[in-house]
């Protein structure tokens, strides 16, 4: 059964799936795509990198598609999911583009994604549209809006604006590096460990 | 694939499952349990009204939920919500409680659901708490804030604020009285006349 009035965020690559652009980097094996926002904090920074590389490399959509489609979802991420709608509404934040999230979130059974999109042209990327600026932050601060309790879940630098304005933040598997930087949020790193938390926050609300 | 970011937000009552209070009104034998908000648009007034019945009969959660749990979404709702999954991020607003929702998203397979909570004493609802006035409107204008296009499908008076505030606003399977209020909607009274509906806003984005 529900509990009160909850919305869980996730983040998607770390949590939930492989990092995608460094299962990319490992099956081209083009190191500089190793680079995640654990290692460069700033997004655009990053991806402007990425997309110079692709262009570089003439690496196509599909031959970037066809690499995804070949990733599974981390062990026990599905089941953890599958529980967790039981208890809670679950929307996924994720910097990622649905271009690249769609074969993920199939195996995932399509739970709500919130991302970005690419810009397209003869099956080559040009660009990226970011739907917004900091969207994990704006999207928590939404449903805070809407009148829900919001549990936000992240391991990368990326998703400490989203922890820190939900109503509890949880750090999974982050390096150590975040976990120093960030030591009002809880660190786990099994899903029965963030299971555990989240049950207990549920009770509490 | 998913197309540009969008979400498509459903009505669940009429829409994907049968009238919630309808079927108790059936399966009690309770005449005053069958007006919905197609009959009474004002909401606190019809909500008023139930909870006087439910304690004059002495009705209690648990009968209520065992009614509720004997019903199924409408024909043809989960393959719907099957497809259009495949095409873009779905939320369901509706004004029903969680705790009378439960063993029907379960059926769906558990999309995103906002909706309100029931307060309930020894097994008695009590009360209820409305997560937000016009919660459904409210969220549509959130996910426009977060960038997203927005494409909402309901039938009743309370749908009408979501289906204005939405890029797309589409009835689907109205009474007559909310078709003729509203002519700006499209009207649809099949799951294919909406899909196809929604597959050609998708495209033209």
């Amino acid at each position: 059964m529900f509990t009160k009035q909850s919305v869980v965020t996730l983040d998607l690559e770390g949590v939930l799936t492989p990092e995608i652009w460094i299962a990319v980097a490992e099956k081209t094996g083009i190191e500089e795509l190793h680079l995640t926002t654990r290692d460069i904090p700033d997004y655009d920074t990053l991806m402007k990198n990425r997309l110079e590389i692709l262009e570089r490399e003439k690496l196509t959509l599909s031959a970037i598609q066809e690499v995804i489609g070949t990733l599974e979802p981390l062990e026990g991420a599905k089941e953890f999911l599958d529980e967790l709608q039981t208890m809670t509404q679950i929307i996924i934040l994720s910097d990622t583009f649905q271009e690249f999230a769609y074969p993920l979130m199939a195996k995932l059974d399509f739970p709500t994604i919130f991302c970005h999109n690419l810009i397209i042209k003869d099956d080559f990327i040009t660009g990226y549209n970011l739907r917004m600026k900091n969207q994990k932050g704006r999207a928590v601060e939404a449903l805070r809006n809407l009148n829900f309790n919001v549990l936000a879940a992240g391991d990368s630098y990326n998703d400490t604006e989203m922890l820190s304005s939900a109503h509890q933040g949880v750090l999974f598997r982050a390096p150590d590096t975040i976990i120093k930087e960030y030591p009002q949020f809880p660190t786990t790193r099994e899903f029965s460990e963030l299971l555990t938390i989240i049950k207990d926050w549920l009770k509490k609300l």
